[in-house]
């Protein structure tokens, strides 16, 4: 039984915010509660870009009661004009009476200013109520509204002996259905995913989304510096959503051009012969990826360590030992550290079970901080 | 608060046992609560090889009172002469009414003789209480007794990616201060650490335990084909506990009778080039090694993998990335498998935490079965 409180009522926005996270493209997942007299007069979230804020929604669906109430809110309530009118005037205007909010808006040019308003007109303002969970539900929105680059999630599957595949190349299957599963959960609640040719070439992945139910599949990105997708590949020929491939002034041009002509969108990062991978976050930041979920393989992974590019890890470790030594690859290939002591550490590591796999998470630590913003 | 039953008395019971582990040599660790009116009367373990088993001290404990009351032992009491009198005679002659056994005599040979003698006497017999419990408290002289083959716990301690040292060999530390004190305590509970040749010219290691308080060295087993040890490694002159070499027929006759002159015992295992490990288990256990902890490098656990000699796996985890490709060493070195539905499986995997560190555990399972007994 919980105690019912702000937090409780914070904690049910915050569930509907996160139940809609990866639906609302660039903009944040955003909850919102509306309680009067005790009861629950209105909930809603922001579903879609463009359309309506949680606020809205909720105060839709408490109309009169609305007076007098108290509105929880996951995020700060904007006080611009976007694509919709600015939700705090809504507020006012409604008559609520006092305003809960758990995260204050992650730009800094603006954080506050929507509290600042309500205040202003005698709303009654508690905020930083379960900020922590807040701010972690949007830590890629954070991130991109701060910098204009997305946040990096790179996953791996790997084996206890840190193998992503037999000396063979199979990999087929290194974690269990549970595991696999929850990758697709990761790609609905990402823009894009993010590989590497090696990949393409080896697997010729759709990276879509596959779950029980209908999900939504992100942008497919290709780190390809020499334009050698093949025409035929799935991600240029199945139309499931678009197709991004990052390359080099070094690219043929005719392969770029009949890659455009299917769809494809080419995009140049550096003159090689390896793509600029700080180039291309910036690339993929203008396209408004605000979140990258990277499924390649141990030299994509170790390329964008090394460049300080990775911003979470999600390291699924399948309880097997397949050996091969050298012959079969590492989940992170990179020239790494002379010493223990500069490794890349992750900081906030949870750990959680998929049946027999782990997956553990975290956050890298770079010696030498983060990449430049 | 714990309800009062057999459970109870039984737990206790395992506590006592689980709190010598490690201090009986060959002998498994038991433990015994006498119970009577409702009120403790009597508790034991076996202390030492050679002396007073776990009933004996309980019973001592217990006097008089031991007429009428239970018997909570971890182990199905002796019915034979060893080194002591059997104990199913001193509970019978104690006039004890009724005795609880968690595991029987792992030795199918005279597994239920004890048990059969008691309740010939008289005696109610329950047995099976915390069985699973109790058998894992002793999984190394369960597979000892009946194989007369040491029960192999390889621990390994590597990143993230799957390496124990940076390319540049540096590996201090992978681990945290909380990780390593667990593996003294490892070290205190077995009869011997085995290690390669490679990790003594390279760290030159003790191998005893050290802990806060004073705990008990494990013979140190070192497996050198060729005699390759140096005469002033600490494992030959520190004298802090036996050492034994394993090594192959192709070994320098002088350099064996140095090694022998200066205390070190050294055992053939083979024509060479490698030491045949399935000869090394075999005569470890003529040397009434009944538990070995493996604290190699990749190549030593990865060949004890590869002739499917491991019983156990404990794995440290800590939170860091060093890359380096194949230059950096991982913790399995062995040619591995072709397919990943080959890989050997881990089970009854669990996770600790210590610190930042994981440590995972579990039971390595392998697709044509364990080596030959």
């Amino acid at each position: 039984m919980e105690l019912i409180n702000d937090e409780y009522y914070m904690r049910l926005a915050l569930q509907l915010a996160s139940s809609a996270s990866g639906q609302t493209g660039i903009n944040p997942a955003v909850g919102c509660v509306i309680v009067k007299d005790g009861r629950i007069v209105g909930m809603g979230a922001h579903l879609k870009r463009g359309e309506a804020h949680a606020e809205v929604h909720a105060l839709n669906m408490a109309g009169a009661e609305a007076e007098g109430a108290t509105a929880y809110v996951t995020l700060e309530p904007c006080s611009h004009h976007g694509r919709t009118p600015p939700c705090s005037d809504r507020l006012i205007r409604e008559r609520v009476k006092r305003v809960v909010v758990a995260a204050t808006d992650p730009n800094p040019l603006v954080a506050g200013s929507g509290l600042e308003r309500l205040r202003a007109h005698g709303l009654e303002v508690t905020q930083g109520v379960l900020e922590g969970e807040a701010n972690l539900l949007n830590e890629a929105f954070n991130k991109f509204i701060v910098t204009r680059r997305p946040f990096v999630t790179v996953k791996t599957a790997s084996t206890l002996d840190g193998k992503i595949a037999a000396k063979t190349g199979d990999s087929k299957w290194i974690t269990n259905d549970a595991s696999r599963s929850f990758v697709h959960t990761l790609r609905h609640r990402h823009l894009a995913i993010l590989t590497g040719i090696g990949t393409v070439l080896a697997d010729d992945p759709a990276l879509t989304t596959r779950l029980s139910v209908p999900g939504l599949n992100p942008m497919r990105v290709v780190v390809d510096s020499a334009l050698r997708i093949p025409p035929d590949a799935q991600l240029v020929r199945d139309g499931a959503a678009p197709t991004v491939v990052l390359t080099t002034d070094r690219a043929p041009e005719a392969r770029r051009r009949e890659l455009e002509a299917r769809g494809v969108t080419v995009i140049d990062c550096g003159p090689g012969p390896a793509v600029d991978l700080y180039a291309a976050m910036a690339k993929l930041g203008e396209l408004e990826i605000g979140s990258l979920l990277v499924e390649g393989g141990g030299k994509l992974n170790g390329a964008l360590l090394a460049a300080r590019l990775v911003d979470k890890l999600v390291l699924f470790l399948a309880p097997k030992i397949i050996g091969g030594g050298a012959l079969a690859p590492g989940s992170m290939d990179f020239a790494g550290f002379e010493r223990m002591g500069e490794a890349i550490r992750l900081e906030r590591m949870s750990v959680q079970s998929f049946g027999e796999d782990l997956c553990i998470t975290g956050y890298p630590q770079y010696a030498g901080g983060k990449e430049a913003q």
